[in-house]
């Protein structure tokens, strides 16, 4: 495995508290800030000081932590009544956050199931966040491994919005692939797509990048096809929000442009992400529901407005890549390639 | 010819002054300024208070009549001499607009070549600045009547950057074809790409638009495809900088992307511009030399910077569209069709 690295620490645990990166200042500062109780765990996740799914799942997980070490001193089936409420409380904290969720249920998991006392339980939940950290890096890794074969020597890879150690629990995923290929090759560089509307690639790709020392261009969404003609990228890497069955994937809104521009170059199309993405329930991109987000994140930008203020606005936060335009997906079980519909039934079959 | 009446009017002549919007305040106000002197007019062009090129040389125009207005009192000889000087200088106000330079030699042309006293110089230059403007609207009003023709009822428009009545004499180009469409079909609508870096589309088009009562809205470049797919855009029409004698077209950065998203949609792509943007001294687009603009263009914001500060950066100003995804190239002489070799020479042969 790679042997990479970063300098992003997204979130950790440390002696008896979380800290992280407060992504609400980015790009502007870059600071840390420890979370010492389930409260301000709460307040964090909502106030998105963190964010990526991955990343606030662990987030959940170490906020269960925090409210057990506050409540320690109680008799342990009053301890164990008021930490799954909390746990509850928690879990509320940005309801949409599939991760979340599901990291808080494996905490409550250990409380229900636990026959040690209540100290024994806080530790319990302690060494499972840091697992549950550890194995998201471990597939990150596994992802940037398998992606890093298919990267040629000295390549330029054109990425967009961030799939990066910021958005997950570290390391990342479409900039996991560039974390492991800069390892075996530091002549290897980024393109970012600033990403509007948000700037996800401006604020956050550019920053965990010059951060941890690889090389990065930023440019305006539009520009990508100019540099492809001129034969300046060699292949794009990106995340993805959801994956039907037969590989269409919805990502950040823009990345279907990149896309199309990089079918007529000719240029290789990877999708990076973990098979938990993967939504085999659903057959086609089609069914992908897409969130339709606030008019401010299009008509403004640091708080000023930048255009007419009685124009329309229609802001879809994602967009639906076909899957005929997906070179592979590459996950922590390999690169999968075309007939996406063979492929992905295959994987799920063997993991 | 279309009835549209624009209240846009970019800049006019107004007795013995010129009237222009003040474009470096947009779009967060919308005021016109009186520019009474020579020297004013200077200033305005090279501080871009007026742009577009177009624009620049009725600026132009209008400004060596207001230093005839100034000098006219002197002794003939000394007039013209001194008219001439005052002419060469406010020409490099901005070196690299041809349209400033042609402008001011028209009038240079009109100072030697007088018969009359200075105040009938003085009257001819201001009568030539007024009619070279007249010229200019015509043109873009004949671009229109033709591109409306192409328009399909009840249409959605894209149009990328700001081809407008503000980047020109008045009515526009590519927002000209719009007005005249809108004249015939009241249900026409536009979507304006932002246009990273310098959000022309966001600042300008959408402003123009929304002045003249037209509905437009604002998405960001890469949300082009996502449109382009749901079926929500019918046809694309762009400005031109500079256009070969094959077709291909010289635009604003991201114009290239969004004809490739057009192509794979099979969406008619068009191009609109008056004969003297076509150069038929060059054979094909890889001879356009494409300008490249300073790094904080894409760093910053209204002045704050939204990326690591260390990143690098590419800022093309332009790209080039190659002919084989452009529908139409929309002139005052008719829509041009491929294959644009004959079509362009043929056209010259006419006019």
């Amino acid at each position: 495995m790679s042997e990479f690295k970063s300098k992003i620490k997204t979130i950790e645990w440390v002696e008896d508290y979380s800290r992280m990166v407060d992504q609400t200042v980015l790009p502007y500062e870059f600071r840390y800030v420890d979370i010492k109780t389930g409260q301000q765990m709460f307040d964090a996740i909502q106030m998105m000081v963190v964010r990526g799914a991955p990343a606030i799942g662990i987030a959940g997980a170490h906020g269960v932590t925090l409210y057990a070490q506050e409540l320690q001193g109680l008799p342990r089936e009053k301890f164990i009544a008021e930490l799954l409420q909390k746990a509850d409380y928690l879990a509320g904290s940005r309801p949409t956050a599939v991760n979340l969720m599901w990291a808080v249920e494996k905490q409550k998991q250990i409380i229900k199931n636990s026959a040690s006392d209540t100290a024994g339980i806080v530790e319990e939940l302690k060494r499972n966040g840091i697992r549950m950290q550890a194995e998201d890096i471990a597939i990150n890794r596994k992802i940037g491994d398998f992606g890093a074969e298919a990267v040629p020597e000295g390549a330029v890879i054109l990425t967009h919005c961030n799939a990066g150690a910021l958005a997950t629990a570290g390391y990342g995923t479409a900039l996991g692939v560039v974390r492991s290929a800069f390892a075996k090759d530091n002549t290897i560089q980024v393109f970012a797509n600033e990403t509007r509307p948000r700037q996800q690639g401006a604020r956050i790709t550019t920053l965990e990048l010059t951060m941890d020392g690889i090389p990065v261009t930023l440019i305006t969404d539009g520009m990508c096809s100019y540099f492809m003609k001129k034969g300046m990228i060699d292949m794009v890497v990106t995340g993805a929000d959801r994956i039907a069955a037969n590989g269409d994937t919805a990502n950040k809104i823009g990345t279907y442009t990149v896309a199309i521009a990089a079918k007529y170059h000719n240029i290789p199309f990877y999708i990076a992400a973990p098979l938990s993405t993967i939504d085999t329930s659903i057959q086609t991109g089609n069914e992908i529901p897409v969130e339709e987000r606030s008019r401010e994140e299009v008509t403004h930008i640091n708080g000023k407005i930048i255009c007419a203020p009685e124009v329309n606005i229609i802001n879809p936060g994602f967009d639906v890549t076909p899957n005929e335009l997906i070179t592979g997906i590459i996950t922590e079980a390999g690169i999968l390639r075309p007939d996406y519909n063979t492929s992905i039934k295959n994987v799920f079959s063997f993991v």
